[in-house]
């Protein structure tokens, strides 16, 4: 059953659009925040806070369900939505990322400007940098790495990447890809987009297969787009992304992957999405500061997933329109405003700065609870927002305005 | 204003009783359990979480939040009700039992079986034990200490506790007191009594003069009862404490201070419940497990308040029926059943022993929370079972029966 997505409105001029996505969870506005609960849980928040702050749907990462629990006993538990309590649309990624964050980012001074999932993440040698303990090893076939939880070893393949998610049970699921590091010269990077291709096909073949046996829900399978930062390497690989095919059978929609410097990101969504085909959802991985969704949105991008709001959010640094604050600095001591006087989400209804700012000196969780719940609710209503602009033909007009006083 | 405190109902033959107890913020059915949020929050848990759990009445601790964020930043924020947004009944401490923390206990081998109020809290050397730096100093007039958060240097008097307590704004609040160690020989056990006393006194009429003061709700001042493990000591204590009169007012209510050996626990709140007077509630302070409640209750006890039910819940100990359960043994790591069927907390309803057991593995925020919201359920909901057992004449059953299935 194909994914049903539905584009009503469109940027004048530009590649941007919103829409309605529908998944057996309920139907996903678009553009759309996507929040991150890597193992199954949003740090710091339970669902209902989730679900209050505005959010849509919810990432779970496919590497850490399956070291911990264990995908089979998410599955269990009736798979990812319903052992984490969370009614709505899931999607969970394909474990392919944590390859490059075990393994190609450790040692090359880039781990910072990228996407790392999980900053307790071990971040080892990769297998060929050095003599150390090699824990990832790359092959045509798949990815032999050892856990960093306890050291016994895995060999994840497109296959068992398919298999797991089947088993963790998300509306929308992602092929196996291998996500390069931007410091990998270019026939590293072309022999990485061989394999991501190779996998991108052997992921739809495993699904397909899966999908007739399965007596569930239908799971979507997004293909991922790589190529790093070469014009050349990205538009070849949204081009054959786009046209795998298999028993008659495309991707449902599309991920945006890789590691981008900020400056040519915008450059390298708009060579992807022009190629793309139009009618189908494309979604940048682990992207999602202010800046970076209106670049996005207007290069076509329809959904985002990050980190940042709840990790941000538990270090006490808080969004607000005019700018990231540190709540713990002095001049929020005795301060007793909300956060954002206008702001509506649960933390500004009930509390004020002092508060919050006590509740962090004091190291208590209801500090990361009630900054991440402003934090969620923040970026999901700004790309609500934004939303809004596309149907009200003022998406210019608001993002100058937006980031005019948050960059001041 | 008098305390508005109504018994409805006794335990035959016995002091027990159940009652209403009418503040500003609210009724508290008694026996109550009061929920311990130190620093103005229950921690890992929203005054949503604590009130959904049954809870009817937070205490807060007077020597944390003096130190921070300051009474006066509570005041500022509109008491501690307001700031830490529950709308119920408060209550705070006099501060009195962290000289005794701060104190007596340090070094002699009894802090873990007293009613330690935060495990992070630093236990210097008491000023005369040792040559080692002095941070807390007794006298007649009042105590000083070292903040154990930056060293400065305190002072605080009956007056001082009182004037701070009415900073803070709780509905119900306590005399400053000197809590003894058990270990401490009777000649101490009898100064320290005669001081606390005094100290009683002192902090009933700064009460009354600040109450003039005022422009808000009530506050209710209760005194407290020590006298350690001493027959003699605690009856004279009880007497006095519930003669105590300045300007024709006495104490709204009582507090049972001190540290209890667990075996002559019931006893001595026996002797101090015979003497204190029928008709005004009475606190034991501190002491909150199932067994330590029951007890309490069938000798005459109104309130109580224990940090167990959230420090348990932190650290992956449950309440059930059956006894305690550590949630990260190896039997549940795939027990798809809820911690207890029968149970109608958040918790119990929406989540399997399998993924609260992932999420303390995990290390993951939501697994203390969720703990804590069973087992402050649990343990809110047991003092409201005891409490309907009163008014259905079958105390003495309940009690066996609850007793015999969670001691096996």
């Amino acid at each position: 059953m194909a994914l049903d997505f539905n584009i009503e409105k469109k940027i004048n001029g530009k590649l941007g659009r919103a829409g309605i996505l529908k998944t057996a969870h309920g139907e996903i506005e678009t553009p759309a925040f996507v929040v991150v609960g890597t193992k199954a849980t949003v740090k710091s928040l339970n669902p209902d806070q989730v679900k209050e702050a505005g959010t849509q749907v919810v990432l779970a990462n496919t590497y850490h369900l399956y070291l911990q629990p264990g995908d089979e006993i998410v599955k269990k538990n009736g798979g990812l939505g319903k052992m984490m309590n969370w009614s709505g649309p899931t999607m969970t990624d394909s474990g392919g990322f944590q390859v490059f964050s075990l393994g190609a980012a450790y040692g090359k001074g880039i781990s910072k400007v990228l996407q790392v999932t999980d900053p307790n993440l071990l971040i080892p040698e990769r297998f060929d940098d050095s003599t150390a303990p090699k824990l990832v090893k790359i092959g045509q076939d798949g990815v032999s790495f050892t856990s960093h939880l306890d050291g016994s070893i895995h060999y994840i393949t497109p296959e068992k990447s398919i298999q797991i998610q089947h088993n963790l049970g998300a509306d929308m699921i992602f092929a196996f890809d291998e996500c390069t590091s931007p410091n990998e010269d270019l026939k590293y990077q072309g022999e990485a987009l061989d394999r991501t291709h190779n996998w991108a096909e052997r992921s739809l073949r495993e699904h397909l297969k899966l999908e007739k046996e399965d007596n569930k829900f239908p799971q979507y399978l997004f293909g991922i787009v790589q190529g790093g930062r070469d014009e050349q390497l990205r538009k070849k690989s949204a081009k054959i992304i786009s046209e795998i095919e298999v028993d008659g059978n495309k991707f449902d929609g599309f991920g945006i992957g890789g590691s981008f410097a900020k400056e040519d990101m915008s450059t390298a969504v708009k060579w992807v999405n022009e190629i793309l085909p139009e009618e189908k959802p494309r979604h940048l991985l682990g992207i999602g500061e202010p800046e970076d969704l209106f670049m996005g949105i207007e290069n076509g991008v329809d959904l985002f997933d990050c980190v940042l709001p709840t990790r941000l959010g538990r270090n006490g640094t808080i969004y607000t329109k005019d700018g990231k604050i540190h709540i713990t600095n002095a001049e929020y001591r005795a301060d007793i405003l909300p956060i954002e006087n206008d702001c509506d989400c649960y933390t500004c209804k009930h509390y004020t700065k002092s508060y919050i700012a006590h509740l962090f000196r004091g190291n208590e969780m209801l500090a990361g609870t009630l900054a991440s719940i402003h934090n969620v609710h923040f970026i999901v209503n700004l790309v609500k927002k934004i939303r809004e602009s596309i149907f009200n033909d003022n998406f210019a007009e608001f993002k100058a305005q937006f980031l005019e006083r948050y960059s001041k």
